[in-house]
C-alpha cells in the first residue's frame, strides 16, 4: 500500500486526508505544527502514523498543503528528509514562483516534484472544517514542465481521483497562474470591495442570491490571500484592468442614457454566459451545509 | 374566496399562480400575450379563470407581474376595467418612478395601489420556468407612502406570506432603489462585466465555486435589465462608483508591492462579511436544479 504524508492538517489538508482514508487505498501519514490536530485525526483514524518532523520521512508521495511562504520554508528545511525518488507535491495557489523554487531544490535531493492545485475550498479554514467531500467533482490541476517525471504526474492524477476529483487539468506553471488570476483571485478582490459599500450594512431585507453569491467569498484568510495576490501581481493586474473597463462601459452606457448601448453590454454578457454553459455544462453550486 | 388575477404569467406571475394555488386560499385569474400559456395554466389547474383583457375584472388583488414598461402600459390601457376599491400592485424592480405612476392613476380610479418587490428569480424566464418554490423563504418587500392604504398593505403581507416568503420589508421606494441598486443591481452588471475578461473562454478545469457565483446571474434578459437599470440610474451610478473605487485601492496596493495594504484590504473585506454572517445569519444558494 502506498504510503502519502499530508503535509498541514488545516482545511484542505485535513479534507485530504479524510477524503483518502475513505478511499482505503493509501497508509496516511500527518505533519502539523499543532499536535493537538495530529492526536484528534489520528484518534479518529484519518491518519495512521504521525511524522515528528525529525526523522526521514519513509511516504511514497509527500504533499505540503500549506501556503506558499510556509511551503517554502518547508522544502528548505525538510527535503533532506524526504526518501530519494519519491514524489513531492505542493497545494499553491499560485505555481510560477513555488513550482521554479521547488523543482529546483527537489531536482538536488533526488525528488519528483510536480506542482498541484486542487480546484476546491471554503470560505472556512483549519482542520475542524475539513470535510471528506471537499474534492467531489472538483477539477485538480497539475503542472508540467521540461522536468516532470511522466510517472510522478500519473500517481497524483490517480491520487486526485481517489480524493474525489472529476478532471485532471494538466498545464504549465504560467498558464496556471494567468488563469487563477481570473477564475479565483479576482472574484475573491471583488467580494472584498463589494461588502464595502455603506449599503452592505443594511442589505437583510432587500437581498437574495446575487447579493450571497458575490460577497461569499469576502470571509478569506487576509494572510494567505495578500501572500496569493502579490505572488501573482502581473496576471492579477492584468484582470483588475480588464474588469475595471468593463465595468466603467456599463458606467458610461447610464451617464449617456443609451438605451441600446447598454442593452448591447448585457446582451453580451448574457450571450458569454450561455455559451460557457452550453459548452461546459452549468457547475452547480457546492453546499457543504 | 379572495380573488387574486395574475397580469403576465412568466417566470415570476407563472411561479406566483403556482405557489398561490397549492396554497388553495385564493381564486385565481390569470392574464397573458400568449394564449397557449393560459390555456396550458389553466388545463393544469393553476389558474381558475382567464381573463380576456377586455371585460371588467373582479379581482380583490391585482399583480401586475410584467416589465416597469409594459406595468406602465398596463396601468395606462387597464385600470379602468379593475373593480374599485380592490388592491393593484406590480413586481417591478425599480420603485420610485412606477409607484409615482402608479398612485396617481389609482387615486383616479379608487384603486388601493401597493409597489411590491419580490426578491426572488433565477437566472431563467418564462411559465416554462416557473416553479411554486420560488418564494420560499425569501424576502418580499413592499413601499409604503403617506397615500398607502393599510388595510392594503396588510393584504398584500399576507399574499407574501402565502407565496412561502418568510419576510416582508416595508420600506419607501426611494429606500428600496437605493438598496436594490447595491444588492441586486450592482451584481447583475459585475456578472457581465466579469464573463467578458477573454479569460472567461479558457476556464473549464481551471475553476471552481468563485467563478460560478460570480458569473451566475450574467445571463439575464437584457430587455428587462437594461430598463431596470436606466430607470435606476443615479443610485446605480453612485454604487458603481463606489465599487470602483474600492477595486482600486487593491489594484494601488498590488502596484504598490505593499503587503500591509493588501493584507488590510483583504482583511476590511474578511471583518465586514463575517459581522454581517453574525449579524443576519448566512444565507443559503438557493438550488431549484
Amino acid at each position: 500500500m502506498k504510503k502519502i504524508a499530508v503535509i498541514g492538517l488545516g482545511l484542505m489538508g485535513g479534507s485530504m486526508v479524510k477524503a483518502l482514508k475513505k478511499k482505503g487505498k493509501y497508509k496516511l501519514v500527518g505533519f502539523d505544527i499543532s499536535f493537538d490536530t495530529l492526536s484528534l485525526a489520528q484518534k479518529d483514524g484519518f491518519i495512521d502514523e504521525i511524522w515528528n518532523g525529525k526523522d526521514k520521512l519513509d511516504s511514497d508521495i509527500t504533499v505540503v498543503a500549506l501556503s506558499p511562504s510556509k511551503t517554502i520554508d518547508f522544502i528548505n528545511e525538510k527535503i533532506n528528509l524526504l526518501k530519494k525518488g519519491s514524489i513531492l507535491t505542493d497545494i499553491c495557489g499560485v505555481k510560477e514562483s513555488i513550482c521554479a523554487f521547488a523543482e529546483k531544490q527537489a531536482e538536488k535531493y533526488d525528488i519528483n516534484y510536480v506542482g498541484g492545485h486542487p480546484m476546491a475550498g471554503r470560505e472556512l479554514s483549519g482542520f475542524s472544517n475539513s470535510v471528506e467531500n471537499l474534492f467531489i467533482n472538483r477539477s485538480y490541476i497539475l503542472t508540467k514542465t521540461d522536468k516532470t517525471n511522466e510517472n510522478a504526474l500519473e500517481e497524483l492524477s490517480e491520487m486526485a481521483y481517489g480524493l474525489g476529483c472529476s478532471d485532471i487539468t494538466v498545464t504549465t506553471p504560467k498558464k496556471h497562474d494567468e488563469m487563477i488570476a481570473y477564475t479565483s483571485q479576482l472574484p475573491h478582490i471583488l467580494a472584498g470591495a463589494y461588502v464595502k459599500s455603506p449599503a452592505s450594512d443594511e442589505h437583510k431585507g432587500f437581498s437574495a442570491g446575487s447579493y450571497h453569491d458575490v460577497s461569499r467569498v469576502a470571509s478569506v484568510d487576509e494572510n494567505l490571500w495578500s501572500e496569493l495576490f502579490l505572488l501573482n501581481k502581473e496576471n492579477l493586474l492584468i484582470e483588475i484592468d480588464i474588469l475595471l473597463k468593463n465595468i466603467t462601459e456599463y458606467k458610461g452606457a447610464l451617464i449617456s442614457e443609451d438605451k441600446q448601448r447598454i442593452l448591447n453590454a448585457v446582451k453580451e454578457g448574457r450571450l458569454l454566459k450561455e455559451r460557457d454553459i452550453i459548452k461546459n455544462g452549468e457547475e452547480k453550486p457546492h453546499n457543504f451545509g
